[in-house]
């Protein structure tokens, strides 16, 4: 069985922490083994390999997250990157076509697509291993993972199963008796039932019946035949050669995969999972989670109950007297919620599309720390800018600005318009507009960046095809 | 009659917009005249303006404060610098010898001294002003307002008068009659009362009690005659001629002008004021008089009943369905409080010395945007710093850092080394260490100031003695 991890979201709903670099799955709050914070990624690329599935697994992840993927779940991750965002119908498109034109899957394997960031026990991985099963036993299209709900939420989908009448429980001998069905209510791990059908966020009072009538959440999770999909896209005249199908990409209808292929598949099985399952997408579920209330430096809380207070600016938090809250800085913003009220933010947000103020890169990390802009249109920004050991700026240029580098800490060798040197702490580098540079640190390097010009905030830096091998060969000719 | 307004505090009680180089009374947060934002100093020299007591007004402040105050109160604003803090009664024996020797006023003129910052209406200044009278009908040592109290407060200090015994009204012609007593009780403007004793801060029952006895809140408003504070220096040996006094400022008690002063006086008189008087000390007071819920930008408020939010950071602020909270942001930290918990910041925060990371200063104002400390004991801050038209820094060099400047805006003459040069929008400037320099600005400039060395946090620059025309004049030469 291959797995195949879907690496979505904007991030807003996590907002000051979460941005458009940044999403939820990347926020190293929860508390991992030996007392370090990890992020969801690692969790469950963690939870992966101590279930032995993390060989079969890949990440489909849009461009803009590659480097992070890469930064919490290893240089090595297979991944399979979306030309752009296009939701998960053609994500899943796109992996399956992989699986098939590059990785040369067989089309009889079995193909699970799950989230990447389930907050789950390990026992949801195992259970994940039976899909399998279920998809050769039943002879379904697809089987779902279904969790058993705990409340009767308004937020998730249902999968609604075939109940009152006898249950169609198929041993492995392909035998359907009534007598097996009983194995599915005592939780016998290979017992699973047919979908009569599906409900999205129902309201609480139709939820609560749903339970009582054994619908279960469906958690995100499908598992189906690398050749039926395959066979649906040639139905659908969709290309299954891999490199055809990324140039059309941006044709793919933009649609979800519940809707597009789920709901329409002729027969469905669910496996019900009765365990610990979240979805920490937003700050209340999340703080559930986070082993202390208090992440970050500079916090000082009193009469503060039931408040989580996470700082990531480098300037002190006073909490006087504040129940039931969720406190959270970032060089984004300030949220103040109270707990009730926190999945409300990305509504409150929809409208603001604000340039992300921290990233995490392949190369180290910035923050901007000031922001101005004139008048005349004129703009500054004022970074500061950490290069891990050993990494690299990509050799590039910029149309629209020029910088000043105030190197802080570290050495490296730089190169600027074909000419080689080092630099190092105290060293002030000036960068007009069009030269060519690149940075490589030697030691782990800080600076301050100031960028002046226009449309810091939009415009990305020209990109010189080179790596830095090629350059230092190139300057030491 | 001369007033003197006492211009103390260190700015604890609203952090963290106040810091030790910006008190409560230099917060902009009033509604002034015209829509206009005023501080508590702009509003009560405002006042004296109006009332006509200005011009025999001096403000009585520590050297750290000389700057704001003429930023607040205007350049000609009449000074007493106090060389050092050292409490209310070494301020007021200072005022009262710099106004006999240095100012030349007569020993039998009134004197009444008062805390820079009461919220007051008009009237409280037209009371002030019968202090005079009551000072020459009474024949008392000293004079004080006292204002009817609203509430049982236990945060402030009660006057208590002379009851429950005939009141001893003097009349103009010094006739002692009963039938005068019921001027004191109909509001007579120049009715007062002798004062039997002062109780401090009491339990919120004896305060009820206080109020119904008649007591009144001190509201640190005293008035005597120059001659009877400069006679009691005497008695204690403290020099009367301002230079010596100066010089020995540094020995005086640190003690409290009440304490020394007013309760050891032979006979003491109050006059009460039934009006609008407020101590802005905290932010739950302090919010009362603002006239927005909001000030600053980027702030978004959703179901946020009764909250105030003050935003000084150049990033936004969200706030979801916290009710009854103060939210204040600058440079120098993040407070959320319960409004009924707010008066607690003060001794929350005691023991917390930092740098102010936001300045007004002569020139302008600058930011602090970062600051790292090395593990090797260097560290490194980076400011922004804004130069008001036609102002300059002094003529200075560090012997503790070096600095790096990049001008992002606006024009000026600076001086390196005995070096004048022309600086400009673009311009980078290496100030090493040793490196006198000062600079002037010909527009409004802006720059980024990055500091790298030691103790920058504690350490000041050395000022050389020399005022920027001889600069200019020298470096002509």
């Amino acid at each position: 069985m291959k797995l195949i991890l879907l690496s979505g979201g904007s991030g807003k709903r996590l907002w000051p922490l979460s941005n458009d670099a940044r999403s939820k799955q990347f926020l190293r709050i929860l508390d991992g083994p030996g007392g370090l914070k990890e992020s969801m990624v690692e969790r469950v690329w963690r939870q992966l390999g101590e279930t032995g599935l993390q060989r079969s697994s890949y990440i489909a992840a849009g461009k803009a997250q590659e480097e992070m993927i890469r930064v919490h779940a290893g240089l090595s991750v297979p991944l399979i990157i979306e030309p752009e965002r296009r939701d998960t119908f053609p994500a899943i498109a796109l992996s399956a076509v992989y699986l098939y034109s590059v990785a040369g899957v067989s089309l009889d394997e079995v193909v699970t697509i799950l989230p990447v960031d389930p907050y789950v026990e390990d026992a949801f991985f195992h259970k994940i291993t039976e899909l399998e099963q279920v998809i050769h036993d039943s002879g379904c299209d697809m089987a779902l993972m279904g969790v058993k709900p705990t409340f009767p939420s308004e937020k998730y989908g249902y999968i609604v199963p075939e109940t009152g009448e006898p249950k169609l429980i198929i041993n492995a001998a392909g035998d359907v008796t009534e007598a097996e069905a009983s194995d599915a209510e005592t939780g016998d791990a290979r017992s699973y039932q047919l979908v009569r059908r599906f409900t999205e966020k129902p309201r609480e009072e139709a939820a609560a019946e749903l339970m009582q009538r054994g619908a279960l959440w469906n958690c995100g999770v499908f598992a189906f035949k690398l050749g039926y999909l395959i066979n649906l896209l040639i139905e659908k005249r969709i290309p299954i050669q891999y490199d055809e199908l990324v140039n059309q990409y941006s044709t793919l209808v933009k649609t979800s995969f519940d809707y597009e292929v789920v709901e329409r598949a002729k027969q469905v099985a669910v496996l019900p999972f009765d365990g610990c399952w979240k979805d920490l997408g937003t700050w209340n579920t999340l703080t559930e989670e986070m082993g202390t209330a208090e992440l970050g430096e500079h916090i000082t809380t009193e009469l503060a109950t039931d408040t989580h207070v996470i700082n990531e600016l480098g300037i002190p938090i006073t909490i006087l007297g504040i129940k039931n809250a969720i406190i959270a800085a970032s060089p984004d913003g300030i949220l103040v919620s109270d707990k009730a009220s926190s999945p409300r933010i990305k509504e409150v947000l929809k409208n603001r599309d604000k340039r992300p103020m921290y990233e995490e890169r392949r190369w180290g990390y910035y923050i901007v720390l000031d922001y101005l802009k004139y008048p005349d249109g004129s703009e500054v920004m004022t970074k500061r800018v950490c290069l891990d050991k050993g990494k690299n700026f990509s050799y590039h240029y910029h149309n629209n600005r020029c910088e000043v580098w105030t190197i802080l800490s570290g050495e490296g060798e730089m190169m600027l318009d074909d000419q080689l040197r080092t630099v190092k702490a105290g060293d002030i580098i000036n960068i007009p507009l069009g030269s060519r540079h690149c940075l490589l640190a030697r030691t782990p390097m800080e600076m301050i960046e100031v960028m002046r010009g226009t449309q810091l905030v939009e415009e990305e830096s020209v990109r010189l095809e080179a790596d830095w091998k090629d350059i230092m060969q190139y300057c030491m000719i």
